[in-house]
């Protein structure tokens, strides 16, 4: 026996709290956080070379009044916490967002339900442009999506430019990360998962789906699609019909006509 | 009396003409412009100052194997026409697009018809982001819109930025232009035209809207909404439905709803 239940329940809720921590950085960003008393901040970072001016010593303020610990750095302590030398600004702030955590944690919950509910989740594959992520998440969030599946790998991350064009919806929806999409989407296929690709060369529509399993929607890269790797673990592949022979939609309207088409 | 009818038909005839000319500029969109067999050209205008780089050579080139008419300007006549000396890098291009003409053109060709049609249009009010008018447009023409008006006033205007976010579909879509949305809608309105504004505190939901009437959707600038003197326009306002708090959506994104909304 490695562990007693409890220290494995301790543990896993360690993990799971590590696992929500999303560190944002640039001094706009980290203000805006740090103002916003609806999220909950676990840490702020800041570089000993900043210069101490009106914007660091508010943010050093709001940090006290809301007990959060500060961290100081020099400039390479900074850069390994922001990974962004080259953006953070001398600034970084670590989020503990309970709607961020990974696919594993989604799965093991879904596994422990006695129920299976049904779900329908985004999965990102390719997505590299910032300002479409942000509009994607934006898009889920408000069509009711219960999560967005983000690869650490091949896909833009979570930045101030995505928090941005996601206009604050990030902190509100469910983000689950994982390595590679390929073998996440591996794992949900073996729970019986249904996994739909979007792709213009589909033969079956958006709108032919029907009955009520947990659903996937896979919306791959704008110019090359989905990739070949991730198409192989799709069970389906479903197209957007379209006027006037156009060839493809932007990603983030696709994201949004695939939340919103519950709404007739 | 003024003219005969045959000296009438003339002239509107070649107003109509003057109104579907669309000039871009910049050398790679023009350059594209001229390459591509299915756009109509009318006119290549360039810049004495120009130095004869291949581009410039490829472009006459091109202009003379399709016996477009080429004319040459000091940078000063250059910038007339382009309307933009800093981005026109010494070039323009005037396309006669066929879709593209005015919110009168369109109500006298819909008032000449024996039986009323259902149109549905979209109207931009302050739509001043060229990424979101391009994306718009995209939307827009991939869900069967019959067309966008587009008012000189308050809103971007098509530049090689739109065109590419367009990804084309510019050139398929039937654009038209007046110069006051508010005023063109009201011509609208007296032909029986329903005016839907979209707003996020309207009672309706876009779901709600029932009958075959023609319409018109008003989609307002994404920080300030509609505004006020074109809501006064509006017979009717709708909202979108949306979840988690979610308090708006990008523009295109809406546009993209409205347009798909005959899917199911």
């Amino acid at each position: 026996m490695k562990d007693s239940p409890q220290d494995s329940k301790e543990y896993l809720q360690k993990r799971a709290f590590f696992d929500s921590l999303l560190t944002i950085y640039g001094r706009k960003p980290v203000l805006e956080a740090l103002e916003d008393l609806s999220l909950p901040v676990h840490k702020l970072h800041l570089a000993d070379s900043n210069r101490r001016d009106q914007l660091i010593a508010r943010m050093e303020q709001l940090a006290t009044e809301r007990q959060i610990e500060i961290a100081r750095w020099d400039r390479k302590g900074l850069s390994r916490i922001s990974k962004n030398a080259r953006q953070d600004q001398g600034v970084a702030l670590d989020l503990a967002l309970p709607h961020y955590g990974t696919t594993e944690a989604f799965l093991a919950e879904q596994s422990a339900r006695k129920e299976k509910t049904k779900y329908e989740l985004l999965a990102l594959d390719g997505i590299t442009n910032p300002q479409n992520l942000g509009m994607i998440i934006r898009s889920a969030c408000a069509g009711g999506m219960d999560g967005i599946i983000l690869p650490r790998k091949g896909c833009a991350q979570i930045d101030p430019l995505v928090i941005k064009a996601s206009t604050g919806t990030l902190f509100k929806m469910r983000i689950l990360r994982c390595e590679k999409l390929a073998s996440a989407l591996t794992e949900f296929q073996q729970q019986g998962v249904r996994i739909c690709g979007l792709s213009s060369h589909a033969q079956q529509t958006l709108s032919d789906l029907g009955g009520d399993a947990p659903t996937i929607f896979v919306l791959g890269n704008e110019t090359r699609g989905v990739s070949e790797e991730v198409a192989r673990q799709c069970t389906q592949l479903l197209r957007i019909p379209m006027h006037n022979n156009v060839e493809s939609l932007n990603v983030a309207v696709t994201a949004a006509l695939i939340s919103f088409r519950h709404q007739r």
